[in-house]
């Protein structure tokens, strides 16, 4: 596996200087984010592309090629992998669509490019997917990028790792993370997954060590027992949102990267016994993971709310409660220390501080919580009207790894300033206080999990 | 109470020079926004305050003032209220906290106002308010806000008037609408609401002529009979979002507006009696009002989704079933239609364009769709990745108001992605799919209780 994310060469099947080609964007991208590996641009004509050196086929390639992507029309195809096989080419990377979603035609060349697969002993991603990406190996193996658009992204090495079924989703992913703190460390589309699929890679992602956390987007699962054997050797948190809830969706879904659809209510539980966590949206994909990365794990349901905006105490209170976490009422002792700190409006839960800010209060406020004994994790709503309250949510984040306890921050600001604050001092902000209650609710499931893979 | 929104006079009574003067944030936004009004401030020294003409007491005021903003320690309200009384001022907004919320010394606080406001026959909104706006009067009588922040949503007049119970929920919706196409057209922050309550300003509003859609953000709900007898006077939608579902919630929410918890269920079924809208979540408040303010109704349930980007088909039709609405299959007749449309991905529902995007071949699918019988709103997921993309959805916006049909529509891009294409092109999109679904869900909510009342 190691080889489709960090190749030494790489040779693009179909990349040439054809008007709209889609080869071409792949070259394109590598060269612009500088990827270290050598790239050939393999095309009938064997011209170079847009720096590239060129040939006619792989066979013309004088040196090793570690991966192969192929992005040429469908009918093409098992006659190029035949080629690869030749070549010697052990990794494939096959993007076109066309295959199993694509009628009897297309079914037909799956089984030829199966066959010739077999025959060389190769491995591949795909077909119809967007390819891979490694961000700390500059390596973009994605199709109709823009260069310049996704540069952050793509070259800043982060601690979570996907592999998602969609490309218009795996896009969706990386375009959501550029304003967030969570980074990516590889990323792999892979479409029909005809031959590698999401067990292969979450195998692969469990023993990686700059994967702390693993993502997935699955618009099927054929092979549920595989994915769950091999979930279940792993304590890292694996993420997971499945389409297909209802028939509606499960017969959409499959006609889009041709799967079967599966039975949704088993694949539920089974995520269960694997310690799976199951989504509830698309975008929790990219909005939860920080919670992970940001933060100690939950140990427990009771949530201390605190706020410098009086009404959020109650909006965020019900759902606490609507997420089956816990509001707990605080003890004299503890609401005694609370009114210590400072000039407060409300000492019980929600603390409420008011409109009398000051930093040390605040600080404070977070301090008493975390040693409390009451608490085991704090959803603070301060409204961002001031300075203030950005160099104190900076602080407490760190405040809230030295006491192993997590926050889940909202500030109820407009989403577009909310983005803004998060992208500037980097800071994990939740945009909703349902997200922020999630995150609580992933995380404690997370840590309850790990705990009882720790008793067996 | 179109002096409240109206005044052709205003006093605002607290006003001073003194450092962090909140009376003073006051007068500072009336001349930023070029309110049209007379506006007095009156302090204990009777200096002007930032070009507002300074008075010792009202009562040195020579002209009539039709509203007075009393922002002072609550001590002192009593006696202003008596002042304001003996001057023959009507309408009062008391913005000062600290009374029914704030204990036994409130409550008494509270009764001394109540007397002083029964013996002139006076009006009041508050107190623990921010105060009212009113768009197409330039006039903002809120504390604390800094000139310029709020300015576009200050002075644009809208559709939307809304009653809000809480001053940092006003703000939220205020600054969500910034880059939303819904705007404002009055907005009432009403505090613990101890003269004025929910049901006057809706009773006011469901007959002023420039509300359309009537937002309302509530803690408690006193005179429950009183909202709803009004309620089901008005085939305006009515949306709202109470907080406390649940227990700690309610109590979270009353130690903030001086109000009793209230039994959430009965709430429920009684909104629906009297076709109010009951909100989700808080952001719907600003989220959702573009549905009836850019679209037709929807008049049943069936949906037709539209994509570029196939995994969101299938994740939209589990959402659309999450939320009880229809994903028909199409007839073959209108799959026939839609393959006539051009180089299409597949023609059942979802839609899929797939990657050959042209403007004729989408604004053809739309209209095949809308004119087609079998469907009843569209839910579009086109991926924003060409400027084509944006021009369609401009045109097809256009094109449900003269078919008379609606189309929540999301785009699967970064959210900061979202919200600066609506902020650049005008356009009503949702900031995910199941924002977009529950925008259908109360369209169709509003068309149904239309219709009972119509037949009644």
């Amino acid at each position: 596996m190691e080889k489709f994310f960090s190749p030494k060469s790489v040779a693009v099947i179909g990349a040439s200087n054809s008007s709209f080609n889609l080869g071409a964007t792949i070259t394109g991208i590598l060269n612009h984010l500088k990827f270290e590996g050598s790239v050939y641009a393999v095309n009938v004509k064997g011209e170079s592309v847009n720096g590239t050196p060129g040939y006619k086929t792989v066979l013309d390639i004088e040196d090793d090629v570690d991966l192969a992507i192929i992005i040429i029309a469908a009918k093409y195809v098992p006659e190029i992998v035949e080629r690869c096989g030749k070549k010697g080419i052990k990794n494939l990377i096959i993007e076109t669509a066309g295959f199993g979603e694509g009628g009897p035609e297309g079914i037909e060349l799956q089984r030829l490019v199966d066959l010739a697969v077999k025959k060389y002993g190769m491995k591949y991603v795909g077909p119809n997917c967007l390819g891979v990406v490694h961000t700390a190996n500059n390596f973009c193996g994605f199709f109709g990028f823009t260069p310049g658009l996704y540069d952050d992204i793509l070259t800043t090495p982060g601690k979570i790792s996907y592999l998602i079924q969609s490309g218009g989703v795996g896009a969706l992913v990386m375009d959501s993370l550029k304003s967030d703190v969570t980074k990516i460390n590889k990323l792999a589309s892979i479409g029909n997954k005809a031959d590698i699929d999401e067990a292969d890679f979450l195998e692969y992602f469990k023993d990686d060590e700059n994967t702390e956390v693993i993502g997935m987007y699955l618009e099927n699962v054929e092979e549920g027992r595989k994915l769950l054997d091999v979930a279940k050797t792993t304590t890292k948190p694996i993420l997971i949102f499945k389409v297909g809830r209802s028939k509606e969706g499960a017969t959409a879904a499959t006609s889009h990267t041709a799967g079967l659809a599966n039975n949704d209510i088993i694949f539920d539980s089974a995520c269960k016994q694997a310690g799976i966590i199951r989504l509830n949206a698309v975008s929790e994909l990219h909005s939860l993971p920080k919670i992970f990365t940001e933060m100690p794990l939950l140990k427990g349901k009771k949530i201390a709310v605190v706020t410098n905006s009086g009404a959020f105490g109650g909006i965020v209170a019900d759902i606490l409660i609507d997420n089956k976490l816990e509001f707990p009422e605080f003890s004299k002792e503890l609401q005694a220390k609370l009114r210590e700190t400072g000039d407060i409006f409300n000492v019980a839960n929600p603390v409420d501080i008011g409109p009398n800010l000051s930093k040390q209060t605040l600080m404070d406020i977070f301090k008493v919580l975390l040693t409390s004994g009451e608490v085991d994790g704090i959803l603070p709503v301060p409204n961002v009207w001031n300075e203030i309250v950005i160099e104190s949510i900076i602080e407490f984040v760190e405040m809230c790894k030295d006491y192993g306890k997590p926050a889940a921050i909202y500030v109820p600001n407009a989403v577009e300033r909310i983005i803004s604050i998060r992208k500037q001092h980097n800071i994990p902000l939740f945009e909703s206080p349902n997200e922020a209650a999630r995150a609580l609710v992933v995380s404690l499931q997370q840590y309850n999990y790990q705990k009882k893979k720790e008793q067996k």
